[in-house]
């Protein structure tokens, strides 16, 4: 894994870039920050442990993947957010977006209370032959909770003993789900009590449906823990996951840079992208810094897919206004072999496309938007991956996580709470009625009123 | 369809909003803006004359489609950008994302050059039962071709006329696939030659596809025509098509909100979200007014999908920089009976849930959303849909192209080019050795250097 940030220096793409000194100039802060986040590794900032804590618990998630694997043919997350992201984030990375059309076990995602995602998938599967693993930190995720109930229905319906086709995936002591867990007999593995949702890939909540898969997870594991002892004895100007945040801290205090698209090139590192919106977003969009004063700040993240993406919002990053930092993502080599040979066309125009692997064009997509972006002066770093295996992208996930805590500690703010999510939750379980949001459902009523003069319908002419 | 953007005022949520007076005051430049755009309705604004020429068209189209339907077992869509989000967005809206796992014929999206997707893809389908429907204005953009070049290879191997399996949609004079088109005897559908990708889903692109899948693409043109109507006949004010973008113009120009996220309430929406991606950032995003002056103009949109982003992003909209406009989009019906019993389960903390429709909850959520944002000071739009329906989504289909004209009108930028994708391109065309972009490989070897010494490994300790 190579980082190259040169265009976002002033001398290589001029006035919109930072000076090399300012990120110089940063490093006692970023000294300071560093032994900060060492003083609370056991309490918020525990997820930063995992690569070595779970390095000696794969055994038991590698046994129940195995005998998954033999005996079932689809696997179902039911989680939300942090719940889900990472799942699908290692699925896809590794085995594609058309994982299931040629392989077992099927991976599927429930990750929405959509009424007609939900009924097509679950009528469709074969139950009897589909493990589902419930996942909430909380153990009381609204939607969660309602997909899960949903499944215990569909299981009765069918006749099916709930043991046999859930696992769940939560706190070692909190709410219902580990409730559930001890009375209905239910296969329960946990999530250490100070590891977020978003910090969670690491933990049993991603290696268990990564190892049904086949991903080979005490590697994953293996390249996170070689990038924290990286992290731990390395100068923080050759460290990735120290100078990464120093620019993003900077283009967006002194350049004003509000955005940060990751720009991946592969159909499945696309989901890298999803998974990271939320790291950066959770963690780093905060009213209040930890001294309690109110500063608004957060930087909005982009998921874009290479080449896709290029055909929809490139016209925008070379263009638009000076406000995004592109972080370019791709590996050097994508393992493939497909190439064209074009016998049915005889046209000059396509020539130079025979013989060519697939490889090559999207490699060169990908070289082309980078001359493109730093021709136009936009500043982007590049992270080039060896290939897209577990070492590489377990070294990857523990940068951007280590990075992200990072830029919390420089903007000053909590990374690892998300406190307004709880807002909107107190006025859905106000709306549905829940026993104790009585409050909630009047405030929502004050609020939001069906009637306003300021509405336009457009059904009659 | 109602709009309700009462919530972007001051008077309702505070300093963050604009006033109404503020809107009231930019009509007569509405006005001007709207003569400006009907003046050029058979020029650069064709693709608004779409609902009905394409009204008169649809015979052969709907014909087409079910001749493939009878026949075949997948459809593939071969194209990038505007030749792929348009068609995307109409199959997850109206037939979901596991369409594929109930039914026929099963629809695909070719729309990258990813080697491992592209190689899953082509060797898991039954290729004799196959359609690939191959789209590209230009008639030579290099993924598309190159994907048209690997089809024919595929199609070759297993000895299949290329005529069965091949269907362009193309410009009816330009380039390379309508040449092919005429030696190959291809069946081949027109793109209008004012009509660019991002505004050609209500021509054969996006119709032919939607056609496949069962679609009415006849109620779907006629809610667009409903609104083209509306457009010519209405007050600005009583009009969403005007009313939309003066209010992304006001919070862009005095508020500084250069963030628009498209936050849509159901898994298949969300690629409502992904098209007008597109549609905003390439029509809005440009270095040069109309009158050559640089002004580096630009909103970035983000596509959002609720409830699940409630999980990911929502915490960054609630306390992060007042740097969003978000435009909330829902059914008012999900015409699901879907509902929950839980009868597994006894506990009086999911008591609430029981006997909820899932259609409850995703609106429950959908408003408590809102109360949340408005709460918080956040300003947003909501976009109530009756349901997802041909008419409805022909309607805000017409609505949202129409709003980005205007919006384009009183930027003063040409909202229907894209000068700078160009660039790309022609970066890539050398990189890969094209004849005639010799000068563009040496440029790129001076603009991106191999090594650099702002770079930093992850390899070795």
């Amino acid at each position: 894994m190579i980082l190259n940030y040169e265009n976002v220096l002033k001398e290589i793409i001029g006035q919109s870039g930072i000076e090399f000194e300012e990120i110089e100039k940063l490093l006692p802060e970023i000294e300071k920050a560093k032994e900060r986040i060492s003083e609370k590794l056991k309490t918020e900032y525990d997820a930063l442990q995992l690569p070595y804590v779970m390095s000696l618990k794969t055994t038991e998630i590698v046994e129940t993947a195995k005998e998954i694997r033999e005996n079932y043919e689809n696997f179902v997350v039911v989680g939300m957010g942090g719940s889900s992201l990472g799942n699908q984030m290692l699925h896809y990375a590794f085995n594609g977006i058309y994982h299931n059309m040629q392989s077992h076990p099927k991976m599927y995602f429930l990750d929405n209370v959509d009424p007609k995602s939900t009924e097509t998938l679950l009528n469709s599967l074969d139950l009897s032959k589909t493990m589902f693993n419930v996942i909430t930190k909380s153990g009381s995720t609204a939607e969660t909770i309602q997909n899960f109930l949903l499944i215990t229905d569909f299981l009765k319906e069918h006749f099916l003993d709930p043991k046999k086709h859930l696992i769940f995936t939560t706190d070692p002591e909190k709410e219902l789900l580990r409730k559930l867990s001890k009375e209905m007999g239910i296969k329960t593995f946990d999530i250490p009590p100070y590891v977020g949702g978003r910090y969670s890939v690491l933990s049993a909540v991603g290696l268990l449906s990564a190892a049904v898969e086949n991903i080979d997870i005490s590697v994953l594991l293996r390249g996170a823990e070689l990038t924290r002892l990286r992290v731990l004895n390395s100068d923080p100007i050759n460290c990735m996951a120290m100078v990464l945040p120093a620019i993003q801290y900077l283009l967006f205090k002194n350049k004003g840079v509000n955005i940060n698209a990751m720009f991946t090139y592969s159909d499945g590192l696309s989901y890298l992208g999803q998974w990271y919106r939320q790291l950066l977003s959770e963690s780093i969009g905060k009213k209040y810094d930890r001294n309690g004063k109110e500063i608004y700040t957060g930087i909005t993240p982009l998921a874009v897919r290479g080449t896709s993406d290029q055909h929809s919002i490139l016209q925008l990053f070379l263009e638009g206004p000076f406000d995004k930092l592109i972080i370019m993502v791709a590996p050097k080599d994508y393992k493939s072999e497909l190439s064209v040979k074009g016998e049915f066309v005889n046209e000059e125009s396509v020539e130079y496309l025979k013989g060519k692997k697939y490889s090559d064009l999207i490699k060169a997509e990908f070289d082309g938007t980078k001359a493109a972006l730093k021709k136009n002066g936009r500043p982007f770093v590049s992270i080039e991956l060896s290939e897209i295996r577990e070492e590489e992208i377990g070294k990857l996930i523990y940068m951007l996580e280590y990075s992200v805590i990072m830029l919390g500690e420089l903007l000053g703010v909590n990374p690892v709470d998300q406190p307004a999510v709880e807002l909107g939750k107190q006025f859905t379980y106000g709306i549905m009625g829940r026993k104790g949001f009585e409050s909630k459902e009047e405030e929502f009523e004050r609020l939001i009123s069906p009637e306003s003069k300021y509405t336009i319908e457009n059904d009659a002419l």
